[in-house]
Parts: structure tokens; sequence; C-alpha cells
């Protein structure tokens, strides 16, 4: 009897694994990190639910692989056992090059690094431990091999990075309202001249698709104490490294020393519980600013949010941060790190760079902002910015 | 102990009913005779789980006007026992007046009655069989009750009755894209100057409520295969009732006697049964017209439907006329009855005659469709209208 | 591109077909009559939402077999492309020969014929219409195959047939404790000897799966209300054999004719409509048993039942019938129609005659019964008889 | 208008809270801490969705608890506003005193402190800070209050606590078998002489949950690799105490610092996150026994675990310890910590300490294990106990 292990998952009932090496990359340390990352940052603080992880994420997401692959092949599509596992490997360690809370502090512990280059040195570290085995997976995740449209199941406007994200996202967060019905639009993939498209009749499954993912990004991913609170997250790293906090490695070398300094394998060794411990540690130190962000974040006593259309005048944020100077006794470059103002971008479906492309019955393929549709609104680009002010109460 | 009967639900879990008089109700003939009209007419032959009934609904809008009522008072809005009694009775008894297979035959069985007349003078019936206990329930259903909002809750664009259909028949369909979040809706509501309202953080809901209405529209209830079953379910009676075709008693009389001299009891007394039957009966009927049509329904052998943006051409409507006629050697006249053009209509929110109206935390009430919000749609109301052509293969 | 159908289920998302022979099965009129028949008879007197029909159900427990084959030839079993098409077309079809209202009329209307022979019958002349396409099928169907296991995935203890009339039966009741977790029992399904077997980490989900069929059974099955119900109307079919009512054709030459007259094109296009329509038209017949029963049914005035651990003594029996004859001046023999006592008997897992293998890690198959287990109980087979008595009120 | 506050609860889709007082609880720091708390300690391990907290679970008890007292006080039983604010406070904080990773850690990190004990302190320092507004909370908290059945709704067979972590564990971990069904049981509460009970027609429903309860015990909770992953856990501590291992303060006072010269203070302000760090700092310990049970649960490599029915033989063990002293070159006793044998024990239901009882409808109360019903089994208790030996590979 063949290799057969299976994972409950709350979302997608079971994930099977029937790979030798997936299971092998699975047990890697390096995946193992993936548990000690939550998948949404702070938004536990709104959606108490929404604690999932990164390696929670990343199963998932090989679990809609696997469905799109099954799909695909049994349309008639050829893809190759083999280009099977380099895709479902691929996806599998897409995110393996976040750090703590992802997205939170992507640009702030290792300005600079984009978590798609960690991912595809760790991915490379990877190849070597498995002797070339993940060369193929490389390829993919690169859009260096031929079948473009493996790259894009991996990364594009329908990946199943994007579909299982949504899903999980709004399961957890108990925000059932932006689920976006992934099976169906699985059932709607095709392939037409090497690329990834939705047959004529999933347009509908778009449209749903597009509105839910509007509405995860301004109930959810952008919801006002969430911005609050990963905006201090952020401001709390930045304040230890210009304050010289300490904390314990690794993750101190992170802090205080020049990021050139820092190794792969330090990477790999961080994890949202290091930054949390730094911040407990750090509600004694002697910086005022620090402290109050550290409690802020701990107690969730978040710095209050306001959003708007339109920026907020310079006078108002002036005042705010001349209130907190007066109020702590700080000077007004120190209150700058309590008030300040900021944009809020969530983009539904960039016209311009971005492409879904709908294969009509008859053969001819639109892309669906194209179409001429009761359902497709023209402006749903609609307005995708908000300003927002965030201070001290 | 107080009386507290509960019914299992799949939609809701259980709806709890703790009133004498509507338990009475309920079990009285004309309420239960509900259980044998489809709240979905024929929606079944594309959704198989669709075989829900107009008794189960009118059940879930009583569970969600209790909901309702009981969050408006929890929000210290003063609503009386006899008045909560009164709300529940009129949504309970809201869809008493539908004939066999609802809205698909309402214009063709008594035609000029519309199902709302109907259900008043039942409901009017019910009172005098129940001592005018039934009084105020009329005049909130009548909207002659002063507390307006009572009549919105039942009748209005954020109903109990549209909340439980849409949600109720994405259930059953299985189309899960089109559930609306009921429960956060109801969570929302207000009451502002007498009118119900829905609170501002609602905003989100209540796009999302329109765009699955929309969804619900286009994909379940005028799926194209779905209208040309209906379709031809109208036409079987309207030929039925020119060839004067022959049934078993009581439909007979609304087949083949002047609608006037039909009564509301023998109105009370027919329902999806005797329908189907009589297509069953009339597949031996001489007319060939009528056969085809009641082999069609029975059989699911429908006519074919194409749906287009623009009107379709007289000549290609000619066209098909003139095959049908030359295949079954009939005349142009009855080949009309089997090839057909028309309109769908779907009103996702109409900007002229029906308001949603948002309370604002600063008091300011504004409707939906004046909201400045990066989810509201200038053109939500879209294109709505589709044309269609249906004719036999 | 091959072709591919997708039905939506609300109990398991999408049903594929993607078979041409399975196709035309489906559209046959012999199997588009399941629609008119409801899969839980008078269950939706009690449980609403439990008028899901046999189409509904047979298409499920077709959709099921397809996991359980891709399940299998997955874990390396080789079941060939037609013994897969075989399978399906066996599951598809078990259930064809199913008459009005199922298991409540079964021995009524069409006596001393067990509805797996009419299955059979049927299939056969479906076998002849398709050009003997559909002998595998009948082989599998009659257990005349080698391969054992697949006439025990149609019949036997785990069957995708009881799998999803349990499920789906749960889920349309809304008695959410009685689903049984069959895609875990689908991931432990194994072959062994050619024998279907649970691999042995499957046993916490057998046993689940027993205490729900029970709790099924109890709750819902045999509930006292459905009981009443169903036990009404074999006694309205009996009656009206009796006294010689008449109906419509064909219905009525089940009821006025030897069953030896009625051939099987009769049979296949009698359904549930026809009997409501003859209850509804029997209102009126001079027969006040009939009447009696006829308007207990469809108002939903249900004969008063009662349960007991012992048989209920006959002295009572005689009372209520004293009673009855009393009441209504008619004699002690019709008083009897409306007065009786039975038992219900509800097989949770017959020790005897059928077996629920375990295959364990080390080789060795045991029964179910067997298994030394903290969670299998001796006393599964438990008491699993309750007597009952039913009268007029 | 009237304060209310929603939270999304994946699990029951919302939580309101309408009460000043509970919200400034739910907002204390004490409170707080709870976010960083898992519920289900290292079961995530083997179910990657259970990384739920401490905090959601005793939410979820409250909203129970909400919908209990709606439930009782709809049915007519008296229960002042008072009382329900303080049985919700009550709820609210029954789980205030766990410390890190909960049950796993109890008596390791503060050995002879009850967690029940510990939350009990900490309301009564939170009583003090809230002018002894939760007097009647710690009342009912510690059986002292006249009315038992709001105790027994906290702290009994069938109290909220339980259904919501069997509720919200078998959500999280997708053991969907595990679902209690606690809707239903809430609607079939009820009192008698003071005490909660069950009405007559919910025994097939505590069936349901003695069983579901079981399931999630042997399925879950004891589940192997959790039992192996929560042993190491333990060990771990253990051995950091005996090698003086030092980790950040406030942990470091717990290993190094007899438990009297602990606050409670400090005990407030541990957590998961400080024992998770103090493993990655112990990866560098020159104690091999602790480095390799640190490394073990950070990358998830597990001690072997079986299970049996009797015990291991000690001669078993010792082979297993010896393998350990040679392969690694430590002494046996040191071996001793990596290889060891224990029992697991699931009490579904205690047949002589606790009590589930149900309410006749004739008014007489029996406990559900005398209740003669084909449903409830003699054995119900089962064998309830198993052996286990843990060992290094």
């Amino acid at each position: 009897m063949s290799l057969h292990k299976i994972i409950n998952d709350p979302v997608y009932g079971f994930i099977t694994i029937d790979d030798e090496l997936i299971l092998q990359l699975i047990a890697h340390p390096f995946y193992q990190r993936l548990r000690r990352i939550h998948q949404m940052a702070m938004a536990h603080l709104v959606y108490p639910g929404a604690v999932h992880t990164r390696l929670h994420h990343s199963l998932g997401a090989y679990h809609l692989m696997c469905l799109a692959l099954h799909e695909l092949t049994s349309k008639g599509f050829e893809i190759s056992a083999e280009e099977q596992q380099a895709a479902k490997i691929a996806i599998l360690l897409h995110d393996i090059g976040h750090g703590p809370f992802s997205h939170a502090l992507e640009q702030t512990l290792a300005e600079g690094l984009h978590h798609e280059h960690l991912s595809l040195l760790i991915i490379q570290e990877l190849n070597k431990q498995f002797d070339g085995r993940l060369q193929m997976a490389i390829d993919i995740f690169t859009d260096a091999y031929p079948k473009k449209f493996l790259h894009q199941l991996i990364s594009g406007q329908l990946d199943v990075d994007r579909m299982d994200y949504l899903t999980r996202d709004s399961f957890f967060t108990g925000v059932i309202e932006g689920a976006i019905g992934y099976d169906r639009i699985l059932k709607m993939l095709t392939i037409h001249q090497g690329e990834l498209m939705i047959e004529e009749k999933g347009i509908y499954s778009i449209e749903k698709f597009l509105v839910a993912r509007r509405l995860m990004y301004w109930q959810v991913y952008l919801h006002k104490t969430v911005l609050s609170a990963e905006q201090m997250l952020k401001r709390i790293i930045k304040r230890a490294k210009l304050v010289a906090a300490t904390c314990q490695e690794p993750l101190n070398s992170f802090i205080n020393k020049p990021l050139a300094d820092v190794t792969l394998e330090e990477f790999c060794s961080i994890d949202d519980y290091d930054v949390m411990v730094a911040i407990k540690h750090w509600l004694q130190h002697p910086d005022i600013v620090l402290r109050l962000l550290c409690e802020g974040v701990l107690d969730r006593r978040l710095l209050k949010v306001k959003y708007a259309a339109e920026p907020f005048a310079a006078e108002l944020l002036q005042e705010k941060v001349m209130e907190i100077a007066e109020k702590l006794q700080i000077s007004e470059e120190d209150a700058g790190w309590l008030a300040f103002t900021g944009e809020a971008v969530s983009s539904t479906y960039n016209f311009e760079h971005e492409h879904i492309f709908i294969l009509f019955k008859d053969g001819t393929v639109r892309d669906i902002s194209a179409v001429d549709h009761p359902l497709i609104n023209e402006n749903m680009k609609g307005r995708t910015k908000k300003y927002y002010i965030c201070y001290l109460r």
C-alpha cells in the first residue's frame, strides 16, 4: 500500500499527503518554524479566532494546488507526475521566507528584503540539502518553467495562495461574507495557449471572488484596530533600533547589528515568539515611547485611528503631536512616534498590471474587466485608498 | 412551565414557538397547505436540493422576525408583547395567499390576483375564525399600524421575508455565494424616527447583501434552465385553458371556469400536487402542443434558452417558429407556443422607489445609494435586464 | 476538452459527472421520476426541511462512490475504468425501483415486491435500451462480479448508499448530531483479500458512524409523529383497496386491480404526487375511516402514538377501539383501523449477519464487534425494539 | 441607545457584550493575557488548526452562558439582572488562573496550585480593583450562592465551560465528529428544586454529548502524538529546574526559585511565549537531555508512543532506557527522562461522583445512568484507561 498521510483541517476537512519528499520537507525545521508565525499578525486583537499560522496556510494552499491539478488533468490537460510534485513543492514553500509577524514586520526587521526573495534563498538552501530534487519547483517558483500556468497557479490573480488565504482568513475570523467559493472557481479553471484561464460560466464566481476580496481588505486586513496594532508593532521595532534596546539573541542581532551581518540561519530561527517576549521585556525599558508602544500592543490599549476619504490636515496632526508632547512631557520628535498619518490601500483588481482571463465558449479570450456582463461593474476599481490618522488618546 | 415548541431547521438550527395562538395558526389547514407548494417552483430541475416549501420559508421568516424584535428591544426600543405577537403573525402568514408553484403560476392560474391580495383575504378569513385576534397583524401587514418599522420588517428592502428567502434558497440550492450574512444585518438594525435603519458600521454587510441578491437573481432565479421550465409551466396552464383540457376538481375549475366563479375555499385547496398530476394526465391529451409541454416539464426535456444583452431579431424568432411548424406539422400559431422571446429583469436595488437608510454615528441619515464609501458603487444599479429566446430544439 | 457537468449539492458542494452514458441514464424518464418521490416519505411533517428526493439521494450516493473509488485507486488498488463506470451506474440506479413514498408504501402498493427486485427489473430494461452496456453494473448490483468489494460499496454495512442517506437525511432534517463523518470513513477504506475493510485508525469513526445511525433511527426515522403519519399512509392505501375507492389512472390500477395485471411501465409512471392527489380526492369519500385517515395526513392531524419498552396490554387497545367506535358510531372492526399496536425496530449493528471488518496494522482482520477497544461497547446491540400504540384522540 | 459590542466568532457567529463592567473586565491586562495561552497546549502539532486561545474559549463560554440564561428565563424561571451579570462574570473569568500551556504545565510550573484556585485568587484581586462588584460572581464561582444551578452552569457535568471547549476544540481541530450539539442541549435545560436538569426529550442529545466527549478524549486530547509532546514539555520544565537552566525573567523565577517566593503578579505576567522562548534558548544548553527535549518540541521530533490495554512490562522499559543510555552515552538515570511509561485516563461519565439529571414529564427525576432507554448503555463507563510507553527512537 502506498504512503498516505492525512491531516485534519477545519477549512477543507482533510489534507492528504502521499509523497515522501513532500513529507520530508514538511518535517524540516525551516518549515516547522512557520508554526510560530501568525498568518494574520495582529488581526486576532479584533477577530479572536484569527490565530492560525503560516504553516496552516501553506498546507492549505498545497491542498488547493492538489485540487487544481486534479481538475486540470481530469479535463485532459497534460501535467506529468514530476511537474505535479514540483508545483506542490513550490506552493508548499512559497511563504517559507516570512519572518516574525509576516507582512507587518517585513520591511522593518529585515529592511529591503522581500519575503519572496527570502523564500527563494531558503528553497535554494533546501535544494542543496535534498540533492537538487527541488530544481523544477524553483523553476516554477521563479517563472522560468515553460508551462507558465504552473507559475500562475502559485502567483497570479487567481493563484491558490490567494484562494487559500482569503478562504482561511474568512473562516478563522468568522467573517463569512468574505468566503470566495474556492471550490467553484477551481472547477472553472482551464488552460488556453499555456495560460491559466476561467471558463465562461465561471464569470459570476469571479465577480463574487473580487467582491469578497475587497470586503476582506476593508473589513479585516485594513480594519482600523488591526491597522493601529500593526503600526505600533512596526514602531516598536524601529524605536528599539533607535534607542538600541536589547533583547535575547538571535533577535537582538536584527535590532542591534547591521542586516549584512545576520545569517540566513539566524533568520530561520526567529519567529513571533521572540518578538513578543522582547516586547514583554521592554515593558521595563527607560524609553517612555518604547514602553508605551509595548504596553499598548500587549494589553490591547491601542492608538486611536480615524479613516477619511481625503488626507488629514497637517495642522490636525501637529495638534495631536503637541498634546502628546505636553501630556507625557516628551519632545515633539518623540511624540511624533505616537501620532502620525498615512494611507491604506486596497487594490481589488488592478486593471493595468493584472489579468483574469475568461475563455468564452466560442474560443475568444477577454480580460474580466472587458467583459460585457450585467454583473461586472465598470468601476469595480472603485476608490481603493483611504487616509488615516493614528494617535495616543 | 410555559409553552415551548422547537422545530429543527437546517438553516437556523432551531425555531422556537412559544405562543398558543401562533401554534394554532400553524396547525390550520390553510397554513399546512403551504407544505405542498414549492418555494422555488421549478428551480429544483437545476438545483436538485431546492425542493423546500413555502411553509418552511414562512417559518424561517417568522424566526428572523423573532431575532429582529429581540435585537431591537435589547437596544432599548419599545415594542409591546402584543405588537411582537402581531408582527410575528403577520410574517408567518405573509405568503399564505400563494397558489400552486407560487410566482411561476401567479398570474396564470388566477389572472389579475396578486398573492399579497390573496394573503390578505385569507388572513381576514382567519381573523374571523379567531375572533378578531389577528386585527393588529392585519394592520401591520397593510401598513396601517402607526409604528411603520413593523411593516418595514415584513415588506421593505431589508425585510425578514427577503432575508429568509435569500438565505434559505442559497442554502438549499447549494449556491453558497448567495449567502447574505443575515445575522450580521440583524445585529445592525436600528430605528430612527419610527423607521427601520441600518447602523453605520453595517454598510459593508449591506453591500454584501446587495451583491449576493444580484448573484442569486442571475445565477439561480433567472438561470436559463429554470426560466425555460417556468415558462413552459405557464404555457401548459394557458394552453390547457385554450384547448379546454380537463383535469380533476377543484383544479379543473381554475382551468375551465371563469375566475369569478371560483371560491376562496377552492383556492385554498389546490397546490403543486394538483398541477403536476394534471400535467401527467395531459401526457395523453390529443393537443400536441400541450402534450409536448407536459412531457418536457415532466421528463426535464426543456426548451432551449439563449440570453443576450439586446433584444433578439424578429426574423430569428420567425425562423424558429417555422422550423417547429414544419417539423411537427402544426400551424405557425401553434408553433408560436414552442418558440418565443421575452425579457428577464433583476432589480438589485431600485434607486428610485426603494430605500435602505443608514444611520450615521453623527445622527445623519443617508440612503445607501448616497453613501460615499469605497465599497458602494455608483453603478450598482448596473444593467438589470437581459433578453431571451426560448424554442424547441 | 472532455465532458464535464457539475451539479450544485448543498451537502457535498459539487457533484461532477464526466461520462456520457451516465448523463444519458440521468436524463432518462425512469430516473427523472425519482424527482417526484420523497426520500423520507412523511418525515417532513416533523422536520420541515426533509423534503429531498430519491433523485437527490442517488446522485449523492453516486458522488460518494466516485470519492471511494478515487481513494482506493490512489492507495494502489486496481479498478479499471470500465469497472469504475459500472460501479457508478450500479449505485446511481440502486433505488430506481422505489415507488411512491418509498419504504412507507413499499409493501402496500405492490405487495410482495421488494424495491431492490424492482430496481433490478428496471435496470435490466434500461440495459436493453442501452444495448447491453449496463451488464457489468448488473453483475455488481447482483453480487455476481468477482471483485466483491464493488458490490460491498453498493450494499453492505458501510456502503455509499447508507453513507449518503445518513448524511443527507441528517443535513435536511437539521439533526446535525446524526452526521456520520463520511469523509473520514472514506479515507479509511481499504481492500483485503478482495473484501472492503476499514483501516485500524478508522475504528473511532466507525463507532461514531454506528452511534449516529442509531440516533437517526430513534430521533428521526422512528420518531413517533413520523411513525404515526406513515402508518396512516399505509392504512389509507389498504382501506382504499378494501372499499374500492377510485382515483385517477394509473394509480387506480394499483388500488383496484390484481398486481399481476399491472405493468412495469405503469409502475414507472406513478409517484408521490398521484398518491397525494388521490388522498385529496378521497376527502369526499363516503367511507368515514378512509376520510379521517386522509384528512389526518393532509392537515397533519395525526393519530396519537405512545412508545414503551414492553408490549401494550390487549385491554388498553380494546378500550381505545371501543371509545372510537362509540365516538364515531362505527363498528369495532372499522374502529380497529384507527387504533392499533405494533413494534418499531432499529438494528444498529447486526452482530450475526452483518460485518464491518477492521484491518489491523499487523495484518490481522477482526469484526468491529470483536475489537478490544475502549470505545467499542459490548452491548452496542443494546435494546433495538420498542412497542407502540397508535390511536385517534 | 444602549451599549452593544459584537465580536465575530467563527464558532457561534457573533458574541454580544452589552454590559459596561464586563467590557472593563475583558479589557483588563489579566484577561488580555489569556490571548497568549493556547487552549489546547501542544495539540496543534497534530491538528494544525488547534491554535485557539484561552481568551477565545472563555468568551465562548460566556456566550453560551448568555444563551442558557435566556433559555431558562424564557421558560419562566426567575433569574435577576444582577444574578445574570454575576453568572456571566463568573464564567468569563473561570479560567483566568491558567498559566502557560494550561493543563499541560499546570502541576509543573506551579506545583500544588490548581488553576481553579489561582482563578479564585485573581478574581478576588479584581474584586478589589472593581470595588466589590464581583462579589456575587465569586459566590457563584465558589458554590456559596443559594441558587445552585448558577454554579452548576459554570462547573458541572453539563456546564457551559465543557460545552464550549468540546464545541470549540472540535471546530478548530476539524474533528467534526466531536461536535456535541450544544444548541439542542441548551434548549433542553430546565431547573427542578433549584438544580439544573435536562428535559426528558433531551435524552438523545445527552447520549450524543457523552459519546462525542469520549471521542474527543481518545482522538484528540489523548492522541498519542499530543501526549508525547505534552509529556516532553513537562519534562523540559522539570529538567530545567533540576539542572538550574536559566532563562529570562519572570519565568526564570518559576524555574529557579521556591514557589513561595513568586508573586501573583509575576504569575499573571507569564504565558506560552515565555516558555517557548526559553525552550529556544535552551537549544544551546550543555545538558543533552534538556537539549534533546527542547529540540524535539520545537522541531516536532517527538518521542515515540505506544498505547496498550495492559501496563507495559518493566523489562521493556528497562531495555529502552539502556538503549538510550548506550546510544547517547549518558547515565541510565538521565536516559530515564527519555523513556518512561504511564497511564492515560478518560472518564466519559463518572457514575459515582457526577450526575446528569433528567426531569421526566411525569415529574420524576433520574440520573442519566439509571434511565431505562435503548440509547443509554449500561457500560457507557466502558474502559477508560490506557497504558502508554514513550521513548526516544
